[in-house]
């Protein structure tokens, strides 16, 4: 096997964006193969994650983005894991350059939404649940987060205080992005004061709907090596699955596909949850991000609220979470958000995150999932 | 790197089908798993191929197909290449075990269209072309391939008798397969007097709109030795692409991803054209299947056409095209198709063909692109 590097990483911004789905993805992928000194021609092929393409008339978006680079012949695909796409697609650029199918490959997500109303792309989002137990029964995605956040609260003794500090410290973290969606100052009472989605959940517990892209350039270390530019180690990655409706899972406080995905991370990288300087988590609520730091081992079950409630999750804390602002103020354009993840972790480990970098950090987590958990990547990278 | 085999194969009907998207890839998905002498449990991971999950309201199809196994901790995924995502797929399978990652895995593609409308869904399907430059000028796939067809006939001196040949020969195959779509014999008289789609392609030039599942269990060769069904080796695997746009390409008789897909394919597999006893091709209208037979080298630039007056392409010709019917009369289910391809090859070459099989057949290849052949990828398969 290959030691499988990022070599460079280029994103949009993420928010409400003029550009179209291929314009967008075609910038963020132009910005990559610059940040990595190479010319479209290095790469051996692309792997795409997109799922609402149907949203802004373009489908099989490989062919198109392969031509807008000029590099038509290259061959690519698109890969779907509804809000988990775009680490799902890292693992199969990961795994192809990993068995040496290619030396070098652009990974790169993108999602155009905004411009549809919000009742569509809600109803587009139910249709990655389990939609015949639980989109089509009304039960969207504020309304199963609101329930694994009341589960919570009753078994852990969490308040709605305790979330919404997640969502002031990925706030405080996003203000230093310049390209998160969400780039405002809030406070707790903000959030108690929003409007309630899904009780407990107030709109400021929620992440945005937003457009934007994300790439990264994946390759062996000879390439990288060969190429010059700063680059990062991955050093391990894992998968996971879980039941797809909420009602059939043991437990609705812990996701076995984070479990799971993260244990064999670990085992691949060699290293315990200690030994993690800064993860990027999925906190598409702000209920995700206290059980995803207990499921890839930062905290004990039950004392992630805890942990968030002490900064210990806060940029100088001892385990950072979402130091770009996460899905909360970063933003969350489905496909790009895994793939997002990468980009800041590069920016991290190469020093190029200016002042929401953490300081002296070698190695980075990227979490992401689908749906309520039903699917989930994690990698994690190491400094060189 | 390993040696990758397919060691069961499953697919539903093709047609008009009442099961949801989600049973028909269970249902494809089970009967592949029984076929391979395995249960879900021995399966590594999924591949899923589908384009229009959200016309039947579930996209993020994975999860929700291993819950229905009884495996929801297994990883899975879904892959989009337009028409062609089930050889895409394919691939993404074949390499993984190639890696070493899985001994065995699952892949299953599906697509359920017809219970929307014939304007939606040529909406839909407009959505994988190049929309900006087609699609939004209002040429849609049976305009695209009909301007492939004038030039060919303009070049070559093909006539639209000659196209009608391929389509009375794929509706004879496609009578003895009895999972086909359109099982009914039809006569060069019967193309010549259908509507007319696009001049010169009429209805009976172009594949149905089809629902349906095709399943295939990929994995090692100790894994299929031990499991004891029969099997088949994947001895070449390639992947092309083209520009997305008709108009840029160099000519528009000649699709360059089914020729770098299969010159690739070959090399791996060490043989020439000459070595493949049948091939299951892309004949998503007749003028593609003629197109195809020369970029996959089994007719020169120009001759195709002769080589389908003169029955070459017939079951009892020397290079069978389409014995399954093809898309033409098998039916084309999006998803589904690259996946169906491979599963008549391997009961083509073990014997479980019946009627329809080839005598003596050793080596079959699969052929399938994605909207204009923007995207392509060939597989090549010998029997143990």
């Amino acid at each position: 096997m290959e030691t499988v590097c990022v070599l460079g990483a280029g994103s949009t911004r993420y928010g409400r964006l003029d550009e179209s789905l291929v314009e967008m993805i075609a910038n963020a992928s132009a910005d990559a193969i610059d940040d990595a000194g190479i010319v479209p021609g290095d790469i051996g092929a692309a792997y795409i994650s997109n799922v609402f393409g149907i949203a802004d008339k373009q489908v099989h978006l490989g062919p198109v983005i392969m031509s807008r680079l000029g590099i038509p012949e290259k061959p690519s695909l698109s890969i779907e894991s509804a809000c988990g796409s775009g680490s799902v697609s890292f693992r199969e650029a990961y795994a192809n350059v990993a068995a040496g199918f290619y030396d070098a490959v652009l990974v790169t997500g993108a999602e155009k939404v905004t411009h549809t109303t919000t009742a569509w792309t809600t109803t587009y989002f139910a249709y990655c649940s389990d939609f015949f137990y639980e989109g089509s029964a009304g039960a969207s995605f504020p309304g199963l987060f609101a329930s694994m956040a009341r589960a919570y609260m009753t078994e852990y003794g969490a308040t709605e205080e305790d979330f919404a500090r997640v969502a002031v410290k990925n706030h405080e973290n996003g203000l230093l992005n310049p390209k998160a969606h969400l780039r405002k100052k809030i406070t707790v009472d903000d959030v108690l004061g929003s409007a309630v989605v899904a009780s407990p959940l107030k709109l400021y517990d929620c992440c945005p709907f937003s457009d934007g892209a994300s790439s990264a350039i994946v390759c062996n270390e000879k390439f990288a090596k060969e190429h010059g530019g700063k680059y990062v180690k991955v050093i391990g990655s894992g998968r996971g699955g879980s039941p797809s409706a909420l009602q059939d899972r043991n437990h609705i406080t812990t996701i076995d596909s984070t479990v799971s995905a993260s244990k064999a991370a670990y085992k691949a990288a060699g290293i315990t949850p200690k030994d993690v300087d800064f993860a990027e988590v999925h906190d598409c609520f702000t209920i995700a991000e206290v059980v995803n730091s207990e499921d890839l081992g930062f905290a004990k079950k039950g004392e992630g609220i805890g942990a968030a409630r002490e900064g210990r999750t806060a940029r100088n804390g001892d385990i950072p979470l979402n130091p770009s602002g996460g899905l909360k103020s970063k933003g969350h354009p489905i496909g790009a958000t895994g793939v997002g993840q990468v980009v800041e972790t590069y920016e991290q480990l190469t020093g190029a995150a200016g002042e929401r970098g953490i300081k002296g950090a070698e190695i980075g987590l990227t979490h992401n999932f689908g749906a309520t958990g039903a699917s989930c990547a994690v990698h994690i990278f190491q400094s060189v």
